[in-house]
């Protein structure tokens, strides 16, 4: 009989093969008293150099197979190297105490450790993880036990181990390695991380009884659940190979379908894009095939500081994306602070209901000051790509006309400072307050587009917080008036000739897919991962159907009706 | 020349005429030595025994001026003077100093009155007021010197005192007496609530420089402003004469109309209704001639104390409105706590937003202990009157269906228990969420009517807390989505032979008036005093016409111009 051991799933899919344990970490070397200090300092410096050389190699390899964003990992580890606080005070430990190069920089290193786990700072508790990595390595160089070497694995199998460093992750022969499993771990930590850009299925945190496991036990991942089944029966077996069989065939189509533009069954064309937070976003949002950015956040660049962006650091990031971004739409978010979002620095008043209170373009209104900073920033960008501004939380015309002055002045200004700007750039606004949607039509005259903000939208329709759990049942995407309200935005839009999108959680729902194809939305703007699904969903829906279908759920008097109904067309036509 | 001298407006109108002083306050009488206490004692109790008298008949006279709860007060005056706690304490005095029974009184009076106001509580303040009034009226006995009796005043005048009693207010001959000015006083003090009962115009908390004035001298009374000007020149003659004139007609025409049912220049009728929150409010109501109850906020019976009102308390609340209104509608809300409305003694936990939180019927839905014995206490009342339930805060289909159902099960259980109950109770829902405007056509099918609630209504709809200062500007009860909402609602009621109320303030507001009665609302629904006014308003303006307008002012764009439209149409009507 199998035996299942339970462990978090950290990167999706499944693998079949048998284990290879990797050697555990190795004991803290002892103290052992050297009479050459210089000579000893000598072979840390070889060791070293040796370590260096070895982690170019790494950063190139992984440059090459991750993209550059990942191999700055080694980056970082180069520079540890020469880090005076860590290599100095090794030597100056060696030289004062007269000790073995290996047991000095455990001691010193671990010190650093020490410190470093005890933050409260996630980024500089991950640096701890870097600096155990490197001394491992230099370790094992002055041990002379070469650092075992996971690209010289050949034959297929799935990894065991305590852990894996980033340098492990990144060496992985991943024509051999089918995934890997380790005791430690958490869906957040370096490895995990490296799993799912490398697209290997990994299960971490399973604990200590996955070392009792000896090499060559056959083994199934399911890193879908997060369990390993160990000696699995032949009914599970075959069970598991159907498994993999049809998750690597739709992981195919979806890659197939990365290099292909969005098209419905009968042709019809849509644009599918991603939401990103930063400007390290991009690459994902790439990587999954989007074909724009149909929202960026920027209040990200306002939070977790002490004070305002400046209009350069913020022309900066907007300049970023745009040019990754390629001459793909790029649709950039005016600042959205207050509701949830708070910016302690600017001190503002507490409110009784911040999610109806003083937010976003309001915001925006009162303090002119930060608002002609970020639309200088923007219009200072905008040459650089295919920028569309817009701006969020407008319930009455006054407040579009108020946005759209202070834009106009401003490009005025830089126009006569002589600022190169792009000759034209699209203006649109959220549909995020019920008002907007109920009056899509005066605003649909006065807008380049609109972008539906599902997540507020149906916070304000129902009345209901979205974070509060006791009114979370009033949360319902697919419910006839959300439906109604989206349909009124589409059709008043259509008939000024303006296009729009959706960027809230529903756009990349499958069960709103569907009915958004049908009522005719034009832009689709999701997590990044959620694209590829989707574009793959769309493409075995008949926009000309959904059409017809989506005009009869608007019809419907509950959600359950319209995701029975939904569901059941779905079935029907598969 | 004029001279102005200004107070507080306490109960408006005009009025011009001389003035009357009235006699300053008694000094406080000296104490004398008297041989015979028991004689002493015997004064008293005569004295005491004409007050008697004297405040039985006041008593008759103000409940047939102004009603039996006005005349309470003459009870309580009755009710002390036989309080052993001043009368016994009084004879004691007079017994163990051998003093004057005036002195006596005098000082056992005072402990109480220095005592009452020094209280924090209102209620207990005021009874400090009517031992001064029965301590007067008992020491103008003692003294020979009967009370003024200002009912014996036949000369047309304005009476000028330091301050008015009740009684004295109460016994006014309002033939003669065309209004007052007082030294002290504020809007809420006896003398200005009695002064509003009466329709007679005042204005209190002039100072001392009142009491300079020589009687005889021409005043004019503005009590809209505040203002008494002394010695008019003829312009300000004339122009008070007119403006005077111009009132006095207008509540005529008021007056008239209180007995009048509520119709359009083309006889279209409609119900001018009242909300309430307290039993008490139903006489205004009714003095105010509206046409039913179009809410009554129950949440007050459970408000201002530590538990919750049992079945049999709310019974009796409901059963009092339902009688005082004889048989004409009363629509009563079912708790709607939350929000900006909380009840301590639940301790419910803290929301972040909480007029998007667990508010009002789904709270009720959550708790259905509490939610079932107000049920059980409105079926119970429902035989006393013509009731219609309503629910409040309703987002979607599944909450109203539900809330009926408990409905229906408590509704059975009473029937078998044998309770008695009216045939029919109209069951209807507010209209205050936005996604239960939009879907108004399917709620129509399965409710009675509808009451439409334009303070949260606008709230959410623009997602503007109504309590922000800062987002203040979104409040705009005119804009043409909301009216869009309301149009929306009515029309889907109108097809399932439904009527719609409107129970927020935009129902009493002048400028939405007409566009309401355009858009065939049924219902109108408000704080008392704008009954009056609004059936004069409506009485002025042809629905047939209006109805044309109010399309119009659906396809505006902004809240301004509809008001400039309104404006510029009821104008051009004149």
């Amino acid at each position: 009989m199998s035996q299942i051991l339970s462990g978090i799933a950290a990167s999706p899919g499944y693998a079949i093969a048998s284990i290879v344990t990797l050697k555990p970490a190795r004991p803290a070397p002892l103290r052992e008293q050297v009479a050459d200090t210089h000579a000893e300092q000598a072979r840390l410096a070889a060791a070293i150099e040796q370590s260096r050389a070895e982690l170019r190699t790494i950063r190139q390899l992984t440059e090459q197979r991750l993209g550059a964003e990942k191999a700055e990992i080694f980056e970082g580890h180069l520079m540890l190297l020469e880090d005076p606080e860590l290599i100095d005070a090794t030597n100056e430990k060696i030289a004062e105490e007269a000790v073995n190069a290996e047991y000095a920089l455990h001691e010193v290193a671990g010190m650093f450790i020490a410190m470093l786990e005890s933050m409260e700072n996630e980024l500089l508790r991950e640096r701890a993880v870097d600096i155990r990595d490197i001394t491992a390595r230099v370790t094992s160089h002055l041990l002379g036990e070469p650092h075992q070497d996971l690209s010289t694995i050949t034959e297929t199998c799935i990894i065991a181990a305590e852990d894996l460093t980033p340098s492990d992750t990144a060496q992985l022969n991943l024509d051999a390695v089918q995934g890997f499993v380790t005791v430690v771990g958490s869906r957040t930590s370096h490895s995990a991380i490296m799993a799912r850009s490398l697209d290997v299925p990994a299960i971490v945190g399973i604990g200590e009884s996955l070392l009792d496991l000896p090499g060559g036990t056959l083994v199934v991942m399911d890193a879908m659940e997060g369990r390993l089944i160990v000696n699995p029966t032949d009914e599970e077996l075959a069970e598991y190979k159907a498994r993999k069989r049809k998750y690597d065939e739709r992981k195919a189509n979806l890659a197939r379908l990365k290099e292909l533009p969005t098209a419905s069954l009968d042709g019809a064309r849509v644009e599918l894009a991603a939401n990103i937070g930063r400007v390290e976003d991009v690459a994902k949002a790439i990587a999954n095939g989007a074909e724009g950015i149909g929202l960026f956040r920027t209040e990200f660049l306002y939070m977790g500081r002490d004070s305002l962006p400046s209009e350069e650091e913020q022309m900066h990031s907007y300049k970023a994306v745009l040019e990754k971004m390629e001459g793909k739409p790029v649709v950039i978010r005016t600042l959205d602070i207050g509701g949830d979002k708070e910016l302690p620095y600017l001190n503002l008043p507490k409110e009784s209901n911040p999610f109806l209170g003083l937010r976003a373009l309001r915001f925006c209104l009162k303090r002119e000051d930060l608002f002609r900073t970020q639309l200088r920033a923007l219009l200072r960008a905008s040459r650089f790509g295919n920028l569309k501004i817009m701006f969020p939380m407008i319930a009455v015309l006054d407040e579009l006309r108020e946005a759209k002055r202070v834009l106009a002045e401003e490009r005025a200004k830089l126009e006569s400072e002589g600022v190169e700007l792009a000759a034209r750039i699209e203006v649109g606004m959220m549909i995020e307050v019920p008002s907007a949607a109920v009056a899509a039509d005066l605003f649909a005259k006065e807008v380049d587009f609109f972008s539906i903000g599902t997540n507020d939208l149906i916070q304000y329709t129902m009345a209901a917080d979205r974070m509060n759990e006791s009114v979370a049942y009033l949360y319902q995407p697919c419910h006839p008036t959300i439906l109604r309200l989206v349909n009124m935005v589409i059709r008043a839009a259509e008939r000024e000739g303006k296009w729009v999108g959706m960027c809230g959680e529903m756009a990349g729902d499958p069960s709103a897919v569907p009915l958004l194809l049908g009522l005719g939305l034009h832009e689709f703007s999701m997590s990044a991962g959620s694209v590829l699904p989707t574009r793959e969903l769309i493409a075995g829906l008949s926009k000309h159907e959904w059409s017809r279908l989506a005009e009869q759920a608007l019809t419907m008097r509950t959600q359950e009706e319209v995701l029975h109904f939904v569901q059941h067309q779905l079935k029907g036509a598969n």
